[in-house]
Formats: structure tokens, sequence, C-alpha cells
């Protein structure tokens, strides 16, 4: 054979290998096997342009983004660099139907991977949506493990609007005190508040000793002045003009309510937690912890001009500067500045704009309806307490603590001492005042769950009210691991029955995470059909970890089998031990 | 019955029960078991007067001292209260025979405990001595974990020099970076040293941003004043004229080596790692990090004056402020302060002075004396590293990684891919040269072990050369788990055949560490009748991180049985679950 005759004959192989390996991991109808290896490490970064330990994968911070179709299925094999943590992995918004050990959730789905060991998280995405992922253990998330994963429409179909092209914004804030310490100061007594972050992050990136509006005189800050390689440069948004563009947007943020808005472009919200929403026009979009969207924006305005992008804190009084980026229309320069300041957040404090935004996310026509009835309801109260001199979160009047063998283990394996055998209440006294600060408020911890019969339709009351401190609500927004469920209502004060005339059972939204407002309340119906164990959690992480959430269980008994590899730890450890491996 | 005569009854029947219970915990020979329930988590803490967080035991830093009699069974019921790390305690100079999975030390005697667990450490004291314990998993010496333990000699007993009373004085060495973030900064590329400590601690207690000695011009910060009551206030060693005190000093600095001496007070070295040693009188004490002394003063000064303690650091260009404490002679006031500067530490690179130092230290007569020949002799050359551009340390040019799965586990159970199976060099190449840098810096990272046979005599050749910088070698504290060992020698450049006629057979001192000093080596001998798995390693924590360490196994097949809870990760927790739990 001549030399060129070789080559050919090795394309040819080649070819076919390629052929083969391609058609392998596809599984059918188009859905693929996609495997990710991934390192989670600390690196030193600078989010906000000040240098810091960050948790990240792969040497990447945010994480890399995950991209997949309805159908795929996802493989991550996850190594734990760290070299003395724990770590999970929890895949925000995806049910994990089938795959309840796959949530990455510590103390509840799994043990955490040891140091050095290698965890696979194997599951399916089944609906296309924004979502995210992010450390579930301690305050890992707050450390900075999380990333971007999106689910496509399946090929050859369609969304239910158009749009030219996109880009993805996953929100946070960042704070100049490690995670570490955030986590020992709140779990002291005297206990220490984490305070306001320092800084706001678009795609893991914020400016905190300078401003990209110095010059329109927004901020006491000097200018920034980016070489535009800077790991704390801003990811500009390149359009050209004329076009409809969509923005995935998604919070991780351990505490921020946020406000994203566009300067002279109005969003029309199309999709909210990978579920469409009847579209509507905003000036400006509120995105609570744990919750996404899908905004469209149309690139019509004066293309001579490039737009600020900014997002503000709301709902807590900010101590935080804006975090921008630009809307740069091509072929402008990107080192135009706008001539006017950025958007302004909205004031923090203005509830009424916050209510109006959230009642207005409705269920695209067509979208599953909820059940006309409900089998049990579980009223949730959200009280600060003390426990011990300690300060804590409590619902129901207990403070969660999770325990050190995971639920789905406990259960599974019949474990009576995994967890607190007595059931948490599934309500609160009829005299309770949540209008003030709590008469006596001593509460207990505990890890008792929620048992739901498996199919069971569940409304959940997340009841809100006074903080400590008189006259302090919070909002809470809280975030229900492996399901969606409709959000029937939002109302003021205390619930009572009456209030359930006013349910939208006609288009209530689909979500994973939905928020109560000061002193007011919120209801959610889900169908307890996912076998498994999940959280249902403020999805502010320093709330969670003072004690804000509690656990539902439904269906354990259905799973064939849970993979002993996630419970190699506590009781289920201690089980392996003695010889029972099944 | 009266209620006197039934308060009689019950103060029998109450001193019965008393008798009952504590002949209970008595066992054979008056020895005890003492039993210790600590909770291990991290406290905010100013240890030099700026507060951090700081790893506590029980709210305590240091933590508890344990004190025992020889013969005495302790237990250590160890709760991990910490979030997301695991931890460990390994019990310095204690030998643990028969108990080596209480050696304390994560991958190699135990998997570190999960947050949320307790560990019961069950092990024997059997040698009166001054030791202490720490964290020996990540770098949680750094952080804070550790504390003092001794051995007082058996009752009825006497030690072999007189005092009237003791002091027991932990040194340890203080950064402002946390334990977390040096770490992080060792294992990055770029490599990031972590400098030397912020402040010198005398019992947990420094003083950083003040000196106790300002006003005898000592230091350019502000004259300290304190009410007593702080944390970062010193322990003033107070005394009473013409006695004699005996002093514990033992090292647990992460970095430091150290030198301690007393104004107008010279010292009688009587003990070394809880070894006893011909006495000798200094007028300083050069201490590294992991050993221990015993000194004897005698309190016959000036006794209207009090006098200086100080420590300071030497080995390395000082960067950090000597730490002090007073002797305080009563009745004088402790606030009276000598009119004199506190004692000058030796200039850090004289080196003449270490080793006279160190040379002087020999066994006390009637001491056991090391076998006249031995088995097997491994030579290990400590060598500064790139393994792909980080900055390692290695030995015989492997850079010690801990494996996942704990090596006595491994071996217990007879896994294959535990750890790596091919055994680590005994020697170097005879070719290279200690006086100069490496020529090929690149070594490999590994994690063989040196296999002893049970009862065997073996001597180690520690070999000292130039690091990776020109005209650098540094002082490296190694030291050996599960064992004393005799040190027969010190020499300067490279060991060779002829160095052994100089070895010292008559009086060498049993020590658990020894040094090697810059450009030279240390000849040691010890009987490998211990079964186990023992680390042998630089106490240098930094350098330990960076691999700076060896296993030795010894007679494992001999261990009855291991337990079964030092082993629920890694490959010995698989094992468990496919069924093998014994």
């Amino acid at each position: 054979m001549t030399n060129r005759r070789s080559i050919e004959v090795l394309n040819i192989v080649l070819f076919l290998l390629i052929l083969l390996l391609s058609s392998k991991v596809q599984t059918s109808f188009g859905s693929q096997e996609r495997h990710f290896k991934w390192d989670v490490e600390y690196i030193f970064r600078a989010p906000d342009c000040l240098e810091h330990p960050v948790m990240g994968i792969n040497g990447q911070f945010p994480g890399p983004t995950i991209r997949a179709r309805p159908g795929d299925n996802i493989v991550v094999e996850l190594t734990n660099k760290l070299h003395t943590e724990g770590v999970v992995i929890h895949w925000h918004g995806i049910t994990q139907f089938g795959s309840p050990w796959a949530d990455g959730t510590a103390s509840i789905s799994q043990c955490a991977v040891d140091p050095g060991e290698t965890f696979f998280y194997r599951f399916k995405v089944d609906k296309p949506g924004t979502y995210f992922y992010h450390g579930h253990y301690g305050m890992q998330r707050s450390a900075g493990l999380y990333g971007s994963l999106i689910v496509d429409v399946a090929e050859g179909e369609k969304e239910p609007f158009h749009y030219d092209d996109e880009f993805n914004l996953l929100l946070s804030d960042w704070w100049h005190k490690s995670a570490h310490e955030q986590e020992i100061g709140l779990s002291s007594n005297p206990f220490r508040w984490i305070g306001e972050p320092q800084s706001l992050l678009i795609n893991g990136r914020g400016q905190y000793n300078c401003s990209l509006a110095a010059n329109n005189g927004n901020s006491s800050s000097p200018q920034c002045k980016f070489r535009g390689t800077e790991q704390c440069a801003p990811q500009v948004l390149k359009v050209l003009p004329n076009k409809i563009y969509r923005l995935r947007i998604a919070s991780s943020t351990a505490l921020a309510s946020l406000n994203l808005a566009i300067g002279n472009h109005k969003m029309i919200v199309v999709e909210a937690d990978g579920n469409y929403v009847q579209p509507f026009a905003v000036d400006d979009l509120d995105i609570y912890s744990g919750e996404s969207y899908s905004v469209l924006i149309t690139t019509n305005q004066n293309k001579e001009e490039n737009y600020w992008l900014s997002i503000g804190v709301r709902g807590r009084e900010p101590k935080t500067p804006q975090a921008l980026t630009l809307l740069n229309y091509l072929p402008n320069s990107a080192s135009k500045l706008p001539n006017s300041p950025p958007p302004v957040t909205p004031r923090w404090n203005d509830y009424a704009h916050s209510k109006n935004f959230t009642k207005s996310i409705l269920a695209l026509m067509g979208s599953p309806k909820p059940p006309a009835n409900f089998h049990r309801r579980v009223v949730l109260l959200n009280t600060q307490n003390k426990i011990n001199g300690f300060t804590k979160w409590a619902i129901n009047n207990i403070s969660l603590v999770l325990p050190p063998t995971p639920y789905l283990g406990s259960i599974k394996y019949g474990l009576r001492n995994g967890y607190d055998k007595r059931r948490p209440p599934e309500g609160f006294p009829n005299e309770y005042d949540v209008m003030k600060p709590p008469i006596n408020p001593n509460s207990t911890t505990g890890n008792g769950i929620y048992v739901f019969s498996h199919g069971s339709i569940v409304d959940v009351i997340l009841q809100n009210a006074n903080a400590l401190t008189e006259n302090v609500s919070e909002i809470h927004p809280w975030h229900l691991h492996g399901h969606d469920f409709w959000v029937l209502g939002y109302g003021e004060g205390k619930f009572s029955e009456k209030d359930v005339g006013k349910f939208n059972l006609k288009n209530p939204p689909l979500r994973n995470t939905a928020v109560i407002f000061p002193y007011g309340w919120t209801a959610l119906r889900f169908v307890a059909d996912n076998p498994g164990v999940w959280a249902f959690h403020c999805h502010i992480e320093p709330h969670l970890h003072m004690g804000m959430g509690v656990i539902f269980a439904e269906g354990v008994n259905r799973l064939p089998k849970v993979p002993n590899e996630a419970f190699a730890c506590g009781l289920t450890a201690k089980r392996f031990m003695n010889g029972n491996n099944n």
C-alpha cells in the first residue's frame, strides 16, 4: 500500500469508529448519555476583583454549564478534591424520578462524598427549561459551588415562542468572609449574622472596588478599567439590532432577593422554573434565590447606543452595589458606555411592586392543571426562635437539624434510629399571632419527617410571621425537591379556611420555588407521586443552616433498591458492617 | 423512720454506691479507665488578641488536658460537631500497642470521623511523660486542634528527680489566615507559601498587637494592658522562692522551631519525648515541632523580682515576635514587670548552638539500650520537588499523597487496590549531590509502604539536601508513630558507610521525634514490634501536606481483628457493602 492509500483506509476506519461510538451513546428517540467528569476543589479566584478561595469545578467558577435535551441521561462523575470536607451536588429543578439518591442532598438523599472519592450522579432530564446545580452540604453553595443546567427542547420540537439567540445569566451574591466563617458565626452563641453580601455576581463576575457606571455618577467607587481578561470583568451581551433574544436567568444567591432590569428594554417573561408561563411584559424582574426565568427582549432601541443591564437587592435593606453588565449593540464597541445611569432597582421594601410581579406569573394555556381537591393539608408556620440561646428558624416550632444518616437510607433499610420517629406537627395553635414577635420564642430542634401516601395530593400552606424583632417579617423563597407544585395563591396575614375559595385552580403556575411575603401566606399543591425523600426548605442558605426546612417522604417502599454506595455513612454503614447489604 | 434517720440511711446507701462505682472503674493494680466526652467544633477565639475561628474541644482552646497514670485506659468519646469536615485526633507519643486503629491518623489508621458521628478512642498509656494530642487530617492542627496529655508516674513511684511543683507549657504558632486558606495555597499552582506565623502562643495565648515587654524597649508595639481575663492574657507562672519547679514543654507548632529561655534561670533538662535523659543544664532550650521536654528550674534568684519567660523562632529567618510570660515570684504582684528585657533568642541560623543542644541529649543511665545490629536499613532522602508545576516535598523522589482508604483497613482486609503495591525505594542514587539543588527536580506522587518483618530491627537514615533554591536547606523534625527510636547520631553532608562507626550505641536517647539539620543526616534505630501501620513524617504540617512523609507497616497479620467502625469509608466500606464484615 502506498502511504496515501493507507491514510485513506485509516480515514474510513476512523469514520466508521466515530459512527459506532456516537451511535453507542445515542439511546432510543435521539436521547443521549451525556457524561461529565468533574473535580470539585478550591481555587483562588477574584469574583469581584478581590481574590479569595472559591469552590470551583475543573478549575472553573461558576462550574461548567450542562446542556442537554429531554430524555437525556446525565452522568456526572464527581470527584471530591477537597482535603477534609465532604461534598454533594443538587440538581435544582430536576425531579429525579426513579433516582432520588441522585438528588444531591447530604443527610437526605445520600452520604456526603468523602475527600478523594468519586460518586456517579446518574439521572434523566425530562423537561426543557432553565435549571442550575449547586452544593447542598453546609454552606458550600455560598462558597461558590454552582453552575447552570439547561435543557433545550427535544430535537425537532419548538419552544412556544420565537427567539434568534440566547444568553445565560446565573446570578449570585458574594461575601469576603469565607462560607466556613459565616457558618461558624451562624452556629455561635452569641449569634453572628453574615450581613449583606459585599458583591452581586453575574456569571460569577462583579466589581467590588470599582464601578462600570462611575462616570454616570452612579457610584462613589472609581470607574472600572478593564482589559477584558480580568476574572471580574463583566461578560458583555453582544447583540445585533432588531433581533429577539432569550435571557435565561437563574438565582443561586445565598441570601439576596434580586431585581434585574435592562435600560430602555422591556422584558417578556415566558418561563419560570422550567415551566412555560403566560407571556407578560415587565420593565424589571424580581428573582428570589432558587428561582429561574426566561425573558425575551427585542433589540429595537437606538442601535448607536449600548444599554445597561443591572441587578440590585430587594426585600432587605440593601448595602450592596448593583451588579452591571452591558447589552452591547454590535458593531458598537463594548467600551462605549451608555450615557444614562443604569436602571434603578425598585425600593427594597416596595412589596406592592414585588407582589404585583409575582402574582402576574400564570401558567401558559395548555399547561397541566392542578387536581381540584387535596387529600391532606400541612400548614407550616415559619418563626424565628431561640434554642438554648442560639438563634434559629423553626417550622411549627421545630428547627431542622439533619441527622448523620441520610433519610433515604434509613427509611429504605428500615433503620429505627436514623431520625426522630415522632411526626412533626401539621399546623400551629390557632391563637398564634403572626403579626407579633413570638410570646414564647423558645423552640426545639428535630428531624422528624412528613410522610405522604404515594399519589396523594398535598396542600402546603406556608405561613409567614413576625421574626424575633418587632415589626420585622422577612421574605423566604421555599424550594421543593423532587417536584413542581402549583402556586394556588398568596395572601396577607394568617391563612384561614375562607381563603381556600380564592385559590386559583384555573391557571396556577407550576414552580419548584415559591416566595412567602412578610406577614403573608402562600398556598401550594403537589402530587406526592415521586418515590423518595425530599427536602422542602427556605432557599436562603443561612436560613436553612439555621433550621428553616422540613423533610417530605413518599413511596420509598416502591423503590426497588437504593444503591449502597450512596449510603456508606452513619447507621447505614453500620448495617453494612453487620453483614446486611441489601 | 424519722427524717434524720432516713437521711442517715440515705447517706450510707450513697456512700456504698460511690464505693461501688469507683471500684468499678478501677482495674487491677490501681490503673483506671479515664473517660472523656469531647465535642470538636469551631469557636471564635482571640489567641493573640485578634479574634478568629479556632478549632476547639468542648468550647476550650487548647483542648482539655488529659492527665493519667501508667496502665490507665483512656477512652475519648469524640463527637465531630464540624459541619462539613471530617476529624481525627492523634495521641502524639503514645505507642498504641495493640490498638493501632486508635492512633488517630486519617487515611492511615482509620477513616476520618464524619460530621455528627462519634468515635471512641480507646488506648492504654504505659509510660510516664509529657505528651500531647492533635488533629491529623488536612491542616487541622494548624486550625488549633491540640491539647496536652500528661502521664504521671505510677502511684507510689517516683520520678528520678525531685521537684516541688510543676507547670505545663504547650507551645504553638498562629496565622491570621485560616488553615483552610493556607492548605489551598499550598495545593495551588502557582504555589503559595503560608509565610511565617503572625504569633507564637504559650498555652494558646500570645499577643499580636501589643507587647508585654514594650516598656523594656523590646518592641515597636504598645505595652499590653491586660485585666487578666482576656483570652490572650498570658498565663503567669506563680512560684515560691527557693523551690524546684518542673516545666513540661511540648511543641505542637505547625512550622516554627522554637527556643525557650527564662531570665536569670538555668534549666536542667530531664525528660525528652516521654523518656528520661541524662540531666544537663542549659540557658535556653531548642524545641522542634513534635518534641516535648521537661526541665527543672530552681527559684533561687532575687525574690523581689519577676522574670521573663520567652520563646522565639529558630531555624527560619524569624518574622514573628517572641511570645512572653512571667515567672512571678510570690508574693510579688504579677503586674510587676522585670526591669531587664526578655532573654534574647539565639540567632536563627546559629546551627552550632542548635547542634550542641541536640547532641547533649543522652539517655539516663539504666534506660533501654539499642540492639547492637540492625536487620534492614532504609535511607530516606528529603528533597523539594516539582510535580506538574506544583511544589512538593518528596522522599527518595516520591511525594506522599494519602489514599482515601486507610492503610490499616486495606492491609488487614487484604484489599489489593487500597494503595500502591510497588515498594518505595530504600535509598537514592549514589551520585545525588545533597549540597546542590536537584538537577532534575521533577518527582512523582505515590502512596506505597515500607513493610517490616515483625520484630525486625530497622535503621533509618534521614538524609537532608539542598531545596529547590540554591544554598537553602531547611530543618525538618521527623516524627514516628507507634514507636520510640534511638537516635544513633547526627552528621554533616551525605551519610556514608564509615559514619556507622561513630554511632552512639552506649546511651543514645529514645525519642519519637528527631531533627535533621541542614545538609546533614540523622540515624535512627527502632524495633518493628508494634503491629500496625505507622506514619513517619516531617512534623511541620505544611511539609507533610506537601508530601513529606512515608508509611511503615509491621505485623498487621498479628492483629486479631480491627474494629469495623474505624473503616467505614473507601474500599473497606465497599467491602462491607458487598457483605464482607470480618
